[in-house]
């Protein structure tokens, strides 16, 4: 439905394009979002966009724009641009976001245009690069709305009126003490409810969270979903506030995180590579291929000691795929459900035991399903009593090892601290089809007595 | 680090629970927040679940455990509660919570409780339990506050200081004409920065965005994410406000929607099924690994026809694991990053062709480089050259298909409105290993001329 929405708009704006509608385009984009221009944009030529982008009248909405742009996108359009330009459209910006701009822009160009911005936005701009990007520090704004123990809720409403237009999301008003030590919050609306005269201490919540900000932005996201909060004051090491980290960001950590855990389970790297170029994204899929290379080379030198075997009874290399694709596919399951059962807090590290305990009765009471299944399938196909058992046994050990192993990898990644989702794909089921291969031909060429 | 602060509170309401100190159990329970109280109750028994809940003091902290347990704690736990304190309970919660509840019970004992619930909270359930729980109808919440046109932001703030204690988060006021028609929007910000006399309508915004009832929750979280906005007013199909949804609604959405996502394309269902039961877990497993048995089935019906070229050839056999291996890999990344391009709105089903000539050219690049790596394994590993070049052609073959089905079926299926995610994991994997395995055994027959 939204797609059918944005191919209306692309399809008038690259009509109007065609036909040289200055005026007509002129007030669609100076109406459209932000949000949706960025769509727009990544349809047209780089020309296109630039006649467009000049069309802007707001300079707010250029730096929006600018914001919602795809990195590689942004980076294109900005390359003719003049620089004094671009440090104007960031000066409108709220800091967060230039600093992650900033972040994508050559070191040169990024400090000359640093230099160019007037002092106290860069100032800001360069306190937030200290802090790593996904960190608290590195994802929170330094505009908040903080007044003292003793004012009152009728001065704190005249401040909201006279400063702080800059804050973003003005939501939470924080309390500190005479060192800017974060002592307590109030919300908008207690102010417009209580007595004008009534100073803050005295209907303030003083069991405020805060975190440091060197948190992971994870742990920040997380907080934020656990206790409904519109924004997180973060402090410093001397529990000084030193910015907030508002809910809108929050939505972007967490879906962003999801598509890191999903790219990086499936082995394509973090960033989604989708919108680069055919030779960088075959550079980025390269090396997570290599694990299931090897993993088949190794697999294929188990195979080749039973060459003989094989020579014998050649059906046996027919039954390879279905006990590979059995044991795989029930990893699969496992360590999907452990990544992601850690990554949303429904299990912890401390489960180690039990989940894998569970993982293996599940997969021996799978294996024994399909075990027999497959067996009957094998005894019914012409092939001897000793073949469908061996294949009956070799699912049933293929179908454990694989929910164990599965269950087992992500658990011991995560205590560790190495993320569970970067080593599970790849790793796991690599790791299975060299064990099911390994135990099918033990087991048969043990059972047929070759 | 979080998980080390909850096992620190698990431990020591364990011990106080042994040692019966009821008083310092009353204390820790009714200071801990009920999100944290949720993560206590999940580890201990029934029996000492119940105990401590009786501990708690006020009955808004009741409510907000119900909503923080898992379903089957909750359900466990009121099971043996009288029918008329969970009505009471209910009745302090918010309203899309209560309908969220009451629709995990069995028909009879919710019309009961619902029946005890003072009438105006049971009627705005009753109304909620008429929208699918996956739209904007079902997860709205009906308190908000809306004025008239011509109120003043004095009389709007009264309002707000005499009525509407029961609104969540009240950072809107909407505004609404005679009809109850949605009109405008301001913000709380607003209200305090005009001149007390101002009627609403002079500083109102009128470009409000909202969605209908019926619309998917998914549609009603993008839109928030992607507009940056707090709350979304719900209308009906006469544009009259009927409810809104609130930002920490939406991260539930988006964390649920991705956890559905993975555990889909894993072939683990939809629901997160480590909470459950042994069996119950192994039932919901079946279903989704009968696509890989079919699957190997009929690849081992391809390889047993070629059983003549195997028992001449044995080694054959040993490269079915890399060849497949190389494919599987390939084509979970390619549905991998469709999917969730297309989840994430990075992708549209309008780029079918591109995106499917752009993973063809990816897999015949990565196939190139894998296929000639393997070849010369095999050359070198004494087997004569038309085996490596036909291993080498296979691996080719194998991940270009891979590349091109990996990324066309979840293109197709989201085209017939299928959920892509539920239909990529286990059916892409089985087609990719039968395609494989057959197009490995006719080259390699033709090559050696057998």
């Amino acid at each position: 439905m939204r797609s059918d929405r944005h191919k209306i708009l692309i399809d008038s704006v690259k009509r109007l394009l065609r036909r040289e509608a200055a005026s007509h385009l002129i007030k669609i984009v100076n109406k459209t979002h932000a949000a949706d221009l960025s769509v727009v944009f990544q349809s047209l030529s780089l020309s296109d966009q630039r006649r467009l982008f000049d069309m802007i009248e707001d300079i707010v909405k250029k730096g929006a724009l600018f914001s919602e742009l795809y990195e590689d996108t942004f980076l294109n359009l900005i390359d003719g641009m003049e620089l004094d330009e671009i440090a104007e459209i960031l000066e409108s910006m709220p800091t967060d976001d230039v600093a992650d701009l900033i972040g994508r822009l050559p070191d040169e160009t990024s400090n000359t245009i640093l230099e160019m911005m007037e002092k106290e936005g860069s100032e800001e701009v360069e306190d937030l690069l200290r802090y790593d990007d996904d960190t608290a520090g590195g994802i929170m704004v330094p505009e908040f709305i903080a007044l003292r123990e003793d004012s009152t809720a009728r001065e704190a409403i005249q401040s909201l009126q006279e400063e702080h237009q800059d804050v973003e999301m003005p939501f939470y008003l924080y309390v500190v003490d005479e060192y800017g030590k974060l002592t307590g919050v109030c919300s908008l609306r207690q102010l417009v409810v209580v007595n004008p005269e009534t100073p803050l201490k005295n209907f303030m919540a003083t069991d405020v969270f805060s975190v440091h900000t060197d948190v992971d932005q994870e742990e920040v996201a997380k907080l934020v979903a656990r206790y409904d909060i519109l924004a997180v004051p973060v402090v410093d090491e001397s529990n000084k506030l030193v910015g907030i980290v508002t809910v809108d960001d929050v939505i972007d950590i967490f879906r962003e995180e999801a598509t890191e855990d999903i790219l990086k389970m499936a082995g394509v790297g973090e960033e989604f590579v989708e919108t680069q170029s055919i030779l960088r994204s075959s550079r980025i899929r390269v090396p997570w291929l290599l694990a299931s290379c090897i993993g088949g080379l190794i697999a294929f030198s188990i195979i080749e000691n039973f060459e003989e075997s094989v020579k014998q009874f050649a059906y046996l290399a027919a039954f390879i795929p279905v006990i590979m694709g059995m044991g795989g596919n029930i990893g699969t399951q496992s360590s999907t459900i452990v990544v992601r059962g850690l990554a949303t807090g429904r299990l912890s590290i401390l489960d180690i035991w039990s989940v894998m305990a569970k993982e293996l009765s599940i997969g021996l009471i799978l294996g024994l399903i399909y075990g027999s299944f497959i067996a009957v399938v094998a005894q019914l196909h012409h092939s001897t009593g000793a073949v469908a058992v061996a294949v009956g046994l070799s699912v049933i050990c293929s179908m454990s090892v694989a929910a164990l192993v599965g269950s087992m990898v992500p658990m011991i990644f995560a205590r560790i601290n190495i993320d569970p989702a970067v080593a599970t794909g790849p790793f796991v089921t690599t790791a299975i089809d060299i064990i099911s291969v390994f135990f099918y031909f033990k087991i048969a060429t043990t059972l047929l007595g070759i």
